[in-house]
């Protein structure tokens, strides 16, 4: 089996791409499984991505093909000369996971339905003495982002990742709030239209259906609105007409914000924020999002302990799911414990 | 001032009734404070409520007035020879609260805003070396249930009071989750329809708004439910329809059991529940209530981790609130720190 792997080192520090000298401190080895593509990193202490790589996912493949992707890249992260350093695994996944099981059934990968990824993880030879900690990709964004990035001021926030659908994390009390099975801030799914749209998920007026890529889209096309002459009808060029003043791209902009205002100020109300931040594709979309978000947020967010709430573009990007998933395993630093 | 204090004896255990003989262990005083009366009580560190009076709250008083009558409940509190065993004082009002602040502005005490009853009651002569935890009610009632009541077998739990108005308190990894103002939990202002109804908090489709009893008998109002030969047309005459069959007043019952499901479903989503608690007086409805409230939480709870939630009406009824009172103030107990 080949892969094209592609890998950089990101960085001159010690740990990294310079053989001599030894590395400031222990370093985590870091995973990031998506529908699209296997990541693999290290990171350092302070969270910094000294190297990454990756592998595009047999998306298709029955579980062991699956396996051997994430293994291919295990394999490559350990040739590394600073894998010596490597302390824990960190993986972020996509979800719904299981934590308490160490499983993951990722809705775009059907050849994993409860798939015991933390103990096959584990059984890799260069993995078998490290703690191996398993958690979903938007509970690792927001670990990422409350370790290094847009929420490190804030000890309770709502971390979004808005794109081809709605993902979220929560930080609560300074800590983060991954729930039993690891699935806490599924803001995605929750309905603010209790006679909405039916979702697939089986629910109806789902956030998610009004507030993703996918849907700003869909309500673009429904309003009217017709993609120019490379047609390019995605949730990207319905941005940009909205900036150049399509009134139609503005309301279907409108709609997702004023969903994504609904969600966050529910849950400033449930669990009490002192910030949102935002991130994922859509969130490109600059003021075209935020300027109405920000107006409906304040209609949604009326009570005394919600109308303070900050919202903040993320930091991270593409670096998020790597930084996140290492910052899912920092407790089980030997240092941390 | 004269008050008509009522006032029981509520135990014959040791640190109660009776004048002879040492009490088991430390007691803590208890205020459930509301916009119709104030209770007082003595609750022992097994949370069981040993005496109990009462005086009505002088709702239209200005600030000095509505004081006065807690001063009167801790007077009386304290010429009890119990007293002397008092280690703690717990207080739970109507909110909003600011437990950070040590503030309270309850919405129908308006001779309240921002009043510093924390440091008021902490200068009551019988208080003044006593540490003194203040809280919301609903927060306040979910102690109580996770400590005595329904919530006790859960670790993630969502506790409602459904009544006039609509209010809940969280139990998060075992622990309540009361939020840095004490406000966390504050189901009856999420929009499960972010198109319906403005609401008097400002915004639109507030979960109270379709849920409460008050809502409940707007709706019934609304189909053209009419009252019987009795005039009552309260959420508990139109239960008594609904369980007789009533199309009308099954259909408001719905459509509150549709709101509470949605709003259940969407925490559960958002933190990860085991149950759902249910008390207050529109719970007193029973099936009428809980039949459809399980149907529509199948429907809205469909995500793996969401779909196993139980739901449970409450235990503890109307020593709720002292009891969970007490609960706030448990962590401030000596033995506890």
């Amino acid at each position: 089996m080949s892969y094209d792997m592609a890998g950089t080192a990101l960085a001159a520090g010690p740990a990294g791409s310079a053989p001599s000298g030894p590395p400031a401190g222990p370093l985590i080895a870091a995973l990031d499984i998506g529908g699209t593509k296997i990541a693999g990193g290290l990171v350092d202490a302070d969270g910094t991505l000294l190297h990454r790589l990756q592998v595009l996912t047999p998306a298709d493949g029955d579980r062991h093909a699956l396996m051997a992707a994430v293994d291919h890249v295990l394999d490559n992260l350990a040739r590394l000369p600073a894998w010596q350093h490597v302390r824990a695994l960190g993986i972020g996944s996509a979800g719904p996971v299981d934590i308490a099981a160490g499983t993951v059934s990722p809705v775009n990968l059907p050849g994993w339905r409860g798939f015991p990824l933390r103990s096959e993880a584990a059984e890799h030879p260069a993995v078998r003495d490290l703690p191996v900690v398993l958690g979903g990709d938007a509970v690792a964004m927001t670990a990422a982002e409350h370790w290094r990035g847009a929420a490190r001021p804030y000890r309770n926030a709502l971390c979004l990742v808005v794109s081809t659908g709605v993902g979220a994390g929560l930080v609560l009390d300074g800590r983060l709030h991954s729930g039993p099975t690891g699935n806490a801030g599924h803001l995605g799914h929750i309905s603010v239209d209790l006679d909405g749209r039916p979702c697939p998920c089986g629910s109806r007026g789902c956030l998610e259906g009004l507030a993703s890529g996918t849907a700003i889209a869909r309500t673009a096309a429904e309003l009217g609105w017709r993609p120019g002459p490379d047609g390019d009808a995605t949730a990207g060029a319905v941005a940009t007409a909205a900036g150049a003043g399509d009134p139609l791209a503005l309301a279907a902009y409108d709609l997702a914000a004023r969903a994504l205002a609904t969600g966050i100020a529910a849950t400033a109300a449930l669990v009490e924020l002192e910030a949102a931040v935002i991130g994922g594709g859509v969130a490109k979309a600059g003021p075209v999002l935020f300027e109405p978000l920000g107006r409906h947020l304040a209609s949604y967010a009326t009570l005394s302990f919600t109308r303070g709430l900050s919202v903040v573009p993320a930091r991270l990007g593409t670096d998020a799911g790597l930084v996140g998933a290492a910052a899912l395993a920092r407790p089980a630093l030997p240092a941390h414990r």
